[in-house]
């Protein structure tokens, strides 16, 4: 018999389709091809085929040279420009606004052929050290209410570009999927004065059949509610709101875990696509007693199809006891 | 410069981003490939292949034998059981019920290669009275609150089997997205005691520029702040606020405006993978005054990633007003 089972934080339905549960092996992946040797913008000497850069960290070199071992520069495509008034105004029964916004990425080291999983933690702790700087930096700028950081790996999981980069997007307003975690995690707060991730962390730490890994301060688990096969949480064990506040021991460690989850899941699952993407408080809210950042990543190894797009309504082939079980049995972390 | 633009119903902003606006031949299409000669179970001759039927409209033949129009099967690997009571609990601190529901397969006629740019209007609309006799007998069963209605067409879609079919899924909650939009519309009308879907109808007719087509009974669009390039909406021009209440001159016009509106598609986009999803009032509740069905038609030409799945945010290149005017153009209806 599948079963329902409700995210305690949205609400949301999904069903876990235990009839006919997967193992990793069962599912048609795309396996991410080796990089080829095509031209690429995000390598040393290509610089100036990228906007001209917003922070680097540098071994040697000026700026737009080579000689970084992390470099942020403006999407060439952005989808939303950074000049101009945001401009809200009606039209007949509608609202628009300007679309203002920042867009850029994160390019995480020179080699062109590196992965969260093979790179150096050094690297990974710089690059995760280039998002909260630029976090800070554009949260001055009022216009902006959130910021968006995500990686897309693989192309069936929307990466154009095969040199390991992520992305942030700054946006004039909260995005209605993290309105709505928010305003849902503020409501539990109001009625139990407790933060549900800080539940969710010790509750699963004691059940222990959906925990991965965990670590001085971090935890990685599989939620009770996966939307996705081998959907994959981690969270800080202390309660913080904003990603960008963590401070660098916390940083360090969570290069770590992150590299190691990420091992993980290459080996299980084989080199698969994946997102992951920051969730964290909107930025010109102060610290929340309610809000609790994390990071989720999700392979890409189903195909969404008609009725989840339309309804928010999710099957998952995988129990999330069982990504949980290989996950945690493949070592490395 | 990019637009913000919010759904007016659900209050989802959209980024448009004009300034990569695309044309139809800009996209990287999965062209959908014609059908091959594999062994079908939805042919004539292989009606045991499938679970027992539970309606069908025959020219000849008995039960499970060749010689219907429509077919509706029990789908062969179903999301959810249909027998069992719903044993809704409590697990630790999460909320379970028994994955209780009906998943069924509504087989668009005996033609293996037609699809719904190409098969007969006749057939079109007695798949969509196939549709309503299910919806009308499912929802006698309390334990079904919502009825989907969708079709996946296309690898890239979703789909699994080429042979034409649509799909229905009886659950028993109301799925999240669903229930925003029902709700959204409520609070909408009890602010002005009008339906939303009727202002937009009106308002769409009159600004002229998102209009696709119209008959007697159904306006045909794409909508203010589209998460997709062409997606398209069909919404009967009377008020009412479930599908399967529509009457027989309605959906008789329905057959001719949905494969109008498949063709302009297939024409303009070369044959696309899509989904349609039927957007229906819960099965439980009687007619609503801020509630109105139609049906949405989302061409797969994008692929979704990591920030729009985190976030509920979608960038769209293609402008509405450019989409409806290629499928304007295209003629056909």
């Amino acid at each position: 018999m599948p079963e329902l089972r409700k995210d305690p934080i949205t609400g949301r339905w999904v069903i876990i389709a235990t009839d006919r549960a997967k193992r990793p092996s069962d599912f048609v992946r795309q396996v991410v091809p080796p990089p080829t040797t095509a031209i690429c913008p995000f390598c040393y000497g290509n610089e100036n085929k990228t906007p001209p850069e917003v922070l680097a960290y540098r071994t040697s070199g000026n700026r737009d040279q080579p000689g970084w071992r992390v470099r942020v520069v403006p999407n060439k495509f952005p989808v939303l420009g950074i000049e101009g008034e945001l401009n809200r105004q009606g039209e007949g029964m509608y609202d628009k606004m300007n679309g203002i916004g920042a867009h850029e990425v994160i390019i995480e080291g020179p080699d062109h052929d590196k992965t969260l999983g093979n790179m150096s933690e050094k690297l990974i702790e710089e690059a995760l050290w280039a998002f909260k700087e630029r976090v800070n930096d554009l949260k001055k700028d009022r216009r902006f209410r959130y910021i968006l950081l995500f990686k897309n790996h693989g192309d069936a999981a929307g990466a154009t570009l095969e040199h390991p980069h992520s992305q942030l997007i700054a946006l004039p307003v909260i995005p209605k999927r993290v309105k709505e975690e928010v305003d849902a995690a503020k409501i539990f707060h109001d009625l139990k004065e407790r933060c549900i991730y800080c539940d969710i962390i010790r509750h699963e730490t004691a059940a222990g059949v959906r925990l991965i890994s965990e670590t001085d301060r971090f935890t990685v688990l599989a939620p009770y509610a996966p939307r996705f096969p081998f959907e994959t949480w981690i969270l800080p064990k202390r309660h913080e709101s904003h990603f960008e506040d963590a401070d660098g021991s916390t940083v360090a460690n969570l290069a770590w875990i992150l590299r190691a989850t990420i091992r993980k899941l290459e080996k299980v699952l084989e080199g698969p696509a994946y997102n992951f993407i920051v969730h964290s408080a909107p930025v010109q809210e102060g610290p929340l007693a309610h809000y609790h950042w994390h990071i989720e990543i999700i392979p890409r190894l189903t195909n969404v199809a008609g009725f989840e797009w339309a309804t928010g309504f999710y099957v998952n082939p995988t129990p999330p006891e069982e990504s949980a079980k290989f996950l945690r049995e493949a070592g490395l972390g």
